[in-house]
């Protein structure tokens, strides 16, 4: 198990070090690369050699974080994990770095403790929100990039300050970016208000798709291969979709049921106060948390759909109704 | 026109007066109705007689604003609007009031200077935001509520956080709310994620209708009278579908065309960098802002379609193709 560290000591770990390598977490999101690259961009600016390397492309959107950032290369004195909960989720760089980490800064209160030190803050919406703190301890004054980076961080694991995670906190380090002249217009439109057309048309027949069960209180959504694949959509575009069934008016339990290469259903179920969904998504072998968990259904989708739709009326009961569809959104 | 008055003279207007009542504008939205009964429940722990009046009914989800708030009758000394840029926006309270109205509080900068004195801040991004200026003015302590209602006036009109009004100073003090004890989970919920499935089924069929102009620069989104019939949509269901076209990728001109009763099309136009909403509506007789701007057609759809790509098409230039639609949606 790693050895907690605080925000000074892992502070020191860095400033001890003098080629420093950073790694995100494969399926890159906006908190794991803001984090890397603010703390690349705070570790040059002392001197060092830093570079950050992620398992997998990073995707477009996200060039702003590395515009004019040197990216050189060494042998590194510290290898430093940034928002990575396990070891296995450095994805092809695992074989690479796997028991060579010396630092892990994480805001995952199931970190696996994979690596030497471990700066660890469960209650912080981000790490985003650490890095910042590191850096402070370091004595890095923030820069426009490097406070673009970090409010990135934070705006995208908040969901844009929406999500109950956003705390008072969060909300004035958030504040202090802007102060330091990160351009937020920009990064929102970026991260929270561009769809591609693929992404759009998938919406389109995913909402084709709903029905409601239990007297409308769940909502089923279907996404299966043959819309992906005439949709156009890739893997980016499947972000978000999961929350839909369940942000429509008198909706308990919303899933969705996204078919897999296999023609098995990976199953999303997401809740609101009335429903648990780690206790619907455990009847079927899978888990999660009380308002977000998922499971593993075989197919086809209407023996899927009916074993959810089982699973859920067990668990919320009759509403006044059957388990029989009440309607289909059209 | 009216007397533009500071915040402190603001709320030496307000301890004189012993029973105010407060105006808010039609077609209510969070900020006006936070704006209002934050500064009702202010005046009441003043001791004072308040009372909040809309010329609509309030929708339900805003429910919270306003309980456990006692609402007494009695002839004001004082009446003071909030949140209204224009003594029309009265709507049936207009004939009642105009002409009486001896304070205005508004971040409007198009304030039509109806009212006797003018506390006026073009550059906050909500009038809630100068609400909690004249509440610690005043000297009244934030309490649970009154903090719900500033928060849901900031967070309503920035979007939750994401509109360009969004200031370092509208994050620092929704934080502040927090540490008042504001639900903001709550409100969020509220506010931002939850639909009814009238206005889940007219976004479907609004999807449906989308097309691509100008080699993909210009979409163009319908919603008829027939879809509004069909899917049961209210006035509430329609907020919100006018950004839909300009957030999808590759998109520079973003139109929204709603059939009104007449079969004449109400138009709103979204541009981001790329082009001048305004100037593309002034050409048909509307006008706006730089990135949101509308005008009205005659029908039918077919024909104000037409018109509109032409004038995007006159605006924008060839961007390498002509006119004719490029493809649908589908």
């Amino acid at each position: 198990m790693s050895e907690m560290v605080s925000v000074s000591a892992a502070a020191e770990r860095l400033r001890g070090a003098g080629r420093i390598r950073i790694l995100t977490h494969q399926y890159p999101d906006g908190d794991t690369l803001g984090s890397g690259f603010a703390l690349c961009r705070a570790l040059q600016k002392l001197g060092k050699a830093a570079r950050v390397e992620c398992p997998d492309e990073i995707p477009e959107k996200y060039g702003y974080l590395y515009e004019g950032l040197p990216s050189p290369d060494f042998e590194p004195d510290l290898i430093c994990a940034v928002d990575v909960a396990d070891a296995k989720l450095l994805g092809e760089l695992e074989g690479v770095y796997a028991g060579r980490i010396g630092l892990c800064i994480d805001h995952h209160g199931s970190n696996t403790g994979y690596a030497g030190e471990l700066l660890l803050r469960a209650d912080y919406a981000a790490t985003a929100m650490l890095v910042r703190e590191v850096i402070a301890a370091l004595g890095v004054e923030l820069d426009k990039p490097t406070a673009e980076c970090l409010y990135t961080g934070i705006a995208t694991d908040t969901g844009c300050f929406k999500y109950s995670n956003t705390t008072a906190y969060a909300l004035r380090m958030a504040a202090e970016m802007l102060d330091c002249g990160a351009n937020s217009e920009m990064i929102n439109r970026t991260m929270f208000d561009v769809k591609t057309r693929a992404r759009v048309e998938l919406e389109r027949q995913a909402l084709d798709s709903m029905r409601f069960f239990l007297h409308g209180r769940c909502a089923v959504m279907l996404i299966t291969n043959a819309m992906i694949a005439q949709s156009g959509a890739k893997e980016n575009d499947m972000e978000g979709l999961a929350p839909i069934p369940r942000q429509i008016e008198g909706v308990w339990v919303g899933v969705t049921l996204r078919e897999k290469k296999d023609g098995s259903f990976k199953v999303s179920v997401r809740t609101g106060n009335h429903a648990d969904a780690s206790a619907i998504c455990s009847l079927l072998g899978g888990g999660g948390h009380l308002r977000a968990a998922g499971c593993t259904l075989p197919g086809p989708a209407e023996q899927a759909v009916e074993a959810m739709v089982e699973v859920v009326h067990r668990t919320i009961g009759d509403c006044g109704g059957s388990p029989r569809p009440s309607s289909a959104l059209r």
